[in-house]
């Protein structure tokens, strides 16, 4: 189990990337002085030589300073010094996005081996529990070997909706296995929530930034996005949000509260009541994306928004692709009064979720061993993406900001104004770096100097390099 | 292997039913004296008692008659009495299908083991090579750990397209892996053709009867339908499909002309080529739904529409559902020029399609042993058809119709005017037979005294028992 979250990292870099979390997490500050290089050789069981090559690795990163006769200091890392990125608001219109050629490039840089996978939102296949699911996978075929002969319709296996039922009260929410239907994946999920609830023409409030798969589906079922200003720790202003659904008739929300992406912020309780008490007003129909609900970096999993709705007006749709496996395509939807609406559509799209997946995520969630893997998992998460900004803050062009995840895999990068994201995508692809412009999380074609950094991938020394010439093409761009 | 296609069924019924197959096939013919009770019984090494209850089901059934002192003889079977369904011609008039309820009963009915499944289009698990998918599944597993730890970004799986390309060829078609996309299943493939090639509001010709999930989804995506009337044997009327896409601004057509489902029929390479050809002059985009194209019981595998197709205006649709295992949620489009858009709806609707499954079937059908699966499948299928013809012959009140299948699962039966087939099967669903009313296989309400019969599960005494029920439900209606 254990070699499975385990990075593809040198030895001393992953013990300086345990340094990396203490400092994240405040429990090592700035001035603190850290073990010398015989007691850390010892703590970790390397040579002397390996502790100093973490220590150099940390110190040119920023992270430490040597004093002479003295040995080595924590220092305010790169990291905090630079700002989180800037909330402009904005009039929301609605818009409809055009057929968006950088999708199909995102996929094909996110296939090529060759390619540092900052763009599309995967993460390293080691920090799935492939072993386990595997493990579990053939035991179910060998057990039920009649498992793949027929169709598991709408909604979907009853042994998994009672696992997700029971793990839903981690968010607060009082779900019944029969509130459940299974999906291929989370957008799965959203494209049958949207269908149910709206149709073409409709208004959908989103977040601005939000995630381009969204964006992409509103359009491709002929609705329009309003985008609402959206504040990178506090989320959509809510203010706008009301002015917007008088104005523009929304009838449809679709908002992610715990680790948005590409934000990654998480709100507060008094903020999900309060937009559940707004969308109670208006008479709104929420989709709540929770696909990185369960990767909360510190503290206790966050409720989601459904498990303050009363009216059974917010549809939770989310997955097990960010948490357990992309390649099962096992996502879910609580869709609450537009239950039956969405069980038939989904009979009428794909008829049915493949048999054996379906089984094989209700027999990880039954066993247990869930929470162990996602505490393992969070950590890892949070330590690539302090390395992720730690050298952001060190390679990139002064003026440029940095989100503040509070979970989940995503950065969002502010550049200066004077710099183009789409330009900036356009030079790193040819280098072999994929990133994301941020353009393509606007349907109004915001953020032209924002690109989105995708951390799930194990850091190490190629991917600081890859963030060095990433800095390095800023400058040259200008 | 042979374990896996065979029924569950008593061995005399066994024996019985290769009886029928001749008699199907025409290498039995009615006159012709059948081989004495000991040489069957040597035949088959069975007792004289079962070769005996063997003839007696066939003599039953009118298959055989024993005339004294001399053995059994051939007899003109039942079901070749009995006349084929009417053609109707009506003139077509586009509608729009509203909610329908029936799907959520088709489903509940179809998951309730206690009933007679002649309802949803399924087959009997038995008859689906589960064994070796089972292997190949735990092989694949065991050597490639990481399986289902990434997505298969759209076209989906190399290995399955290039198979899928090669099996092709046996339709006609000469494709490159490149022009195939694979889905969840050939029910997602006909929803992304259809969004990649129409939009709400958009005329589509569909065949009437046709299968009640290309009405919903039709309907689902704010489309109507317009029913082009469909002869029992030869298909759409083409001039009444010629005249429909000039008055009701038709821009697509949804049709299979290999086992068609509810009719059963094949239609020959000439009507392909006319239809294709309209099409042409029209440019008319063809939606080819394909599903049961390699279950044809005798002969070699038709070609498909695609074949004839050189604008690159027929979207093929097919699966594995049928054939190989309907749990493994594995279909494919080949788009032709459309190609692009269906890859981009593709990604905008389940990103991706289960990893394990793709390469489950690629290897199945890599590693040989399809065609001898299909051929088995094929004759299986057809013995189990005959059976439940046979019974609807005898059991069936005088004046019904039946169809006469080229291949595939489904039954179409024609009750006299005077028989309401919702009615029928609503009766019947309180006696725990699942049949489908006509109704449904029309977005205009037409087919009120016909029901489907699906003939995919193993015959048996039960099914026998059922269609008698079913024969005096329809007395008692009335």
């Amino acid at each position: 189990m254990l070699q499975e979250t385990q990075s593809a990292s040198p030895l001393y870099v992953r013990i300086a990337t345990t340094f990396t979390r203490q400092v994240a997490s405040g429990a090592l500050r700035a001035g603190d002085r850290v073990p010398s290089l015989r007691r850390l050789s010892r703590q970790h069981r390397v040579s002397m030589s390996t502790a100093l090559q973490a220590y150099l690795w940390l110190e040119n990163r920023g992270y430490l300073e040597a004093r002479p006769q003295s040995g080595f200091y924590v220092r305010t890392p790169f990291s905090k010094l630079i700002p989180e990125p800037q909330f402009e608001t904005r009039r929301p219109a609605p818009a409809a996005l055009g057929t968006d050629e950088i999708l199909s490039n995102i996929i094909a840089a996110a296939e090529d081996p060759a390619n540092i996978p900052f763009g599309a939102g995967s993460a390293s296949p080691e920090l799935f529990p492939n072993r386990r699911l595997g493990m579990i996978s053939r035991r179910i075929i060998r057990q039920q070997p009649l498992v793949n002969s027929h169709y598991v319709f709408p909604p979907g296996a009853e042994l998994l909706r009672r696992q997700i039922a029971r793990r839903a009260a981690e968010a607060g929410c009082n779900f019944s296995p029969g509130e459940i239907t299974i999906t291929c994946g989370a957008l799965e999920a959203i494209n049958l929530a949207l269908r149910a609830v709206a149709r073409p023409g409709t208004v959908i409030a989103v977040e601005s930034p939000t995630y381009f798969g969204i964006l992409g589906t509103v359009a491709s079922l002929g609705m329009r996005a309003v985008e609402i200003p959206t504040h990178p720790q506090q989320g959509m202003d809510l203010a706008e949000l009301d002015r917007a659904i008088c104005k523009h008739n929304v009838k449809v929300c679709i908002t992610m509260s715990n680790c948005q992406n590409p934000l990654g912020y998480v709100l507060d309780d008094g903020y999900k009541k309060a937009l559940v008490q707004l969308a109670e007003k208006h008479n709104l129909i929420i989709i709540e994306d929770e696909v990185y609900g369960d990767l909360v970096f510190e503290g206790p999993r966050p409720r989601s928004l459904k498990s303050f709705d009363r009216r059974g007006a917010v549809l939770l749709c989310s997955s097990v692709s960010k948490t357990l496996s992309p390649g099962l395509r096992i996502g879910w939807v609580a869709a609450g009064q537009f239950r039956t609406q969405v069980e038939r559509l989904k009979l009428l799209t794909t008829i049915a979720t493949a048999s054996l997946p379906q089984l094989v995520v209700a027999e990880f969630l039954r066993s247990g061993g869930y929470d162990r893997h996602l505490k393992r998992l969070r950590e890892t998460l949070a330590g690539q993406m302090e390395a992720v900004r730690q050298a952001i803050a060190k390679y990139f062009p002064e003026g440029t900001r940095i989100s503040r995840p509070a979970g989940g895999y995503m950065l969002w990068v502010q550049l200066p104004d004077r710099f183009a994201a789409l330009q900036l995508y356009r030079a790193a692809l040819a280098e072999h770096i994929s990133i994301l412009p941020g353009t393509i999380f606007s349907a109004a074609g915001r953020f032209k100097n924002c690109i989105r950094i995708n951390c799930g991938h194990a850091w190490s020394e190629t991917h600081d390099r890859a963030l060095l010439t990433l800095g390095r093409l800023c400058e040259r761009l200008v």
